[in-house]
């Protein structure tokens, strides 16, 4: 693939945006990447959303955007992955730079979930899972996921405060982020006596929804002369059966597995090169599988790295270094674009706090489902 | 761009299938396609689809019927937009050869709009206006459209008979079509006392909606030896404001003129070299309005071509030739891939009745929204 950098980035706080239409959040964040990377214009735009058609009543949010921001005329779609969404749009920009058709692209990653009244963000969100397989049963999305915490935790002999540091980590590094949506300590005691959602999973095992975007401007690497670059080592993505009861191991992401394997060998590199991880943390039991299929822990052995303090910022494996899906938040189509967001960040060393010192290398891996799609991209710092 | 050749192709009918989901129906076209290939599997999937969140509470697509159709593991995503959402898939799937990312992709347009026991389609064709600008005014889809009828018919001075032919012809086409909805012969008494839906567009001058889904299996041109290969001389993308009443002259798509033009710059040929125009009419004002725009009549003379007999088969531009979407069918968001498809039949000779002959370049049109997102496909025979 020709290679690709990152020149601008752009984001919103991702919150309850009462007073702001998906309109204006999305256009915050593109406008800002344009800003960032110093230009007015892309060639081409690529959206990332995944509720809009049901819970805002819009479709076509290429066009949607693409005349609010001022992008007249230029190519512009929407791509849509479930919660997988943000990391298929910048794919998409990746490929469209790559084939040589634009030489700028626009991937913005945009949701709006609350002021929806009257729509059910619940039933929304379980249009991720297969329809006709799993919703036929009237189990929830977050009801799929609690079976499979579940099932791991009775296979590999966890309990439930064990996966307290995934959370723990998360909520610490989102204090020092000012995009996050919740800024609040939490500890062991806290986690353990958290309101339950769906058993074994509680609130802070799960990520908070919310209203938010992200976006990024590319272009052809040898195009920034000058200063350092941030480019795009690796894409790569994969897919499994929607269905998790149809796979041969519910307790195994093998699609994430798989996206990950191709984007190390696309990159060169092993998972232990790689400075830090911005993981699917949709729940806590997320955060355990998508570390084991990366490579980073053994089956079932993923809670050991948190007990172990090497998911911290100074650990063996920094996860979620923005706050992740758990303290960031995960506004479902806008996550993907997120990660990329944070990953260009803390290479280009702008996180204080939460700054892992020399990084030069960043995963981000998004979800869509429970491990239905998923891509992974590797960018570094040159 | 890397020269594509369409190695296969497949189609359901467009009908309402009580019996098929959107699952099979899909699938059905997709594995035909991979048939008439003589391939077993694509190293990727893009299915464009409009409506599927909301009336089959179906998100994730891609994964979706890349499990169903044996592509497990592959990449896979949908792209969606609006009744564009089928040719946008198209030009995913060539822009990820192009990039030299995938070998082989699988495009499929598909969409599911019958037996949705309780879902309300017109609501959600409307998905497909500006929902802040448009639908906050209580106007429907097909109201816009009337809007504009109207206002072309005051400008440049036509009665509504006048916009029959269009009807006409794509009517006496699809008799020829197994795969189109409808199979009746119209005249002009007929157009003239169809049921009225929003004047001035009666039921004659809308296209009907339907089950169906179509599919192209694109592989990189070099691939193809010893037989006469389809290949894709141009593919171009353009936008304008989704809200009609956004746009300089709304009785102009300049976005369908911008992709034309675009396109003939591709392909290195004028207006007068394409053989046939599987254009989007979706409304008798729609073919109208984009025989305009892509350069085959003046500003609001469209209708003279009907008039004087040049949109037949032996006319001076056969459009619509397998039905277009009045009698064909217009499934939404696989309408883009079932143009494709027929500009691959024409071409291979497969017409029958509606055969052109010597059929050389074809040229396909799909329009997301009331002229919001523009997709224009030239394919040749070579």
């Amino acid at each position: 693939m020709r290679k690709i950098a990152i020149l601008g980035i752009g984001q919103t706080k991702v919150d309850e945006h009462w007073d702001k239409s998906l309109r204006e959040i999305g256009g915050e964040a593109a406008l800002t990447a344009l800003r960032d990377a110093g230009v007015e214009r892309a060639d081409a735009l690529f959206v990332g959303n995944m509720l809009s058609p049901i819970l805002s009543g819009q479709n076509q949010l290429g066009a949607f955007f693409g005349d609010w921001i001022g992008l007249w005329k230029q190519e512009a779609v929407k791509i849509e992955a479930a919660c997988g969404s943000g990391a298929a749009a910048f794919r998409a920009a990746l490929t469209a730079v790559a084939s040589g058709e634009v030489e700028s692209a626009l991937a913005l990653g945009v949701e709006k979930m609350t002021d929806k009244a009257g729509k059910d963000v619940t039933s929304a969100l379980a249009t991720a899972s297969d329809a006709d397989y799993e919703l036929e049963q009237g189990v929830s999305f977050v009801g799929i996921n609690a079976l499979v915490m579940r099932r791991y935790m009775h296979e590999f002999g966890w309990k439930h405060e064990d996966f307290a540091p995934f959370s723990i980590n998360a909520h610490a590094n989102a204090l020092h982020n000012p995009y996050a949506r919740l800024h609040e300590k939490i500890n062991v005691e806290k986690f353990e006596k958290s309101a339950m959602v769906a058993t074994p999973i509680n609130l802070l095992d799960a990520s908070p929804i919310g209203d938010g975007a992200a976006a990024a401007l590319i272009v052809p690497a040898e195009k920034v002369r000058g200063k350092e670059k941030i480019v795009v080592a690796a894409s790569a993505a994969a897919t499994d059966s929607i269905a998790v009861h149809s796979r041969r191991d519910p307790l195994f992401l093998n699609a994430a597995h798989l996206s990950a394997k191709r984007a190390y060998d696309m990159a060169g590199i092993k998972p232990e090169e790689i400075d830090f991880f911005e993981l699917h943390d949709a729940f806590s039991i997320m955060a355990a599988l998508s570390l084991e299929a990366a490579g980073f822990a053994e089956r079932g052995q993923a809670a050991r790295l948190g007990l172990e303090n090497q998911i911290g910022v100074d650990g063996k494996i920094p996860i979620c270094v923005r706050g992740g899906l758990k303290a960031r938040g995960h506004p479902v189509g806008a996550t993907g674009m997120y990660q990329i967001v944070e990953v260009v960040q803390q290479l280009r060393g702008e996180c204080g706090a939460t700054q892992i010192a020399d990084a030069s290398i960043g995963m981000a891996q998004n979800i869509g489902g429970s491990g239905a799609t998923v891509f992974t991209h590797i960018l570094r710092r040159e």
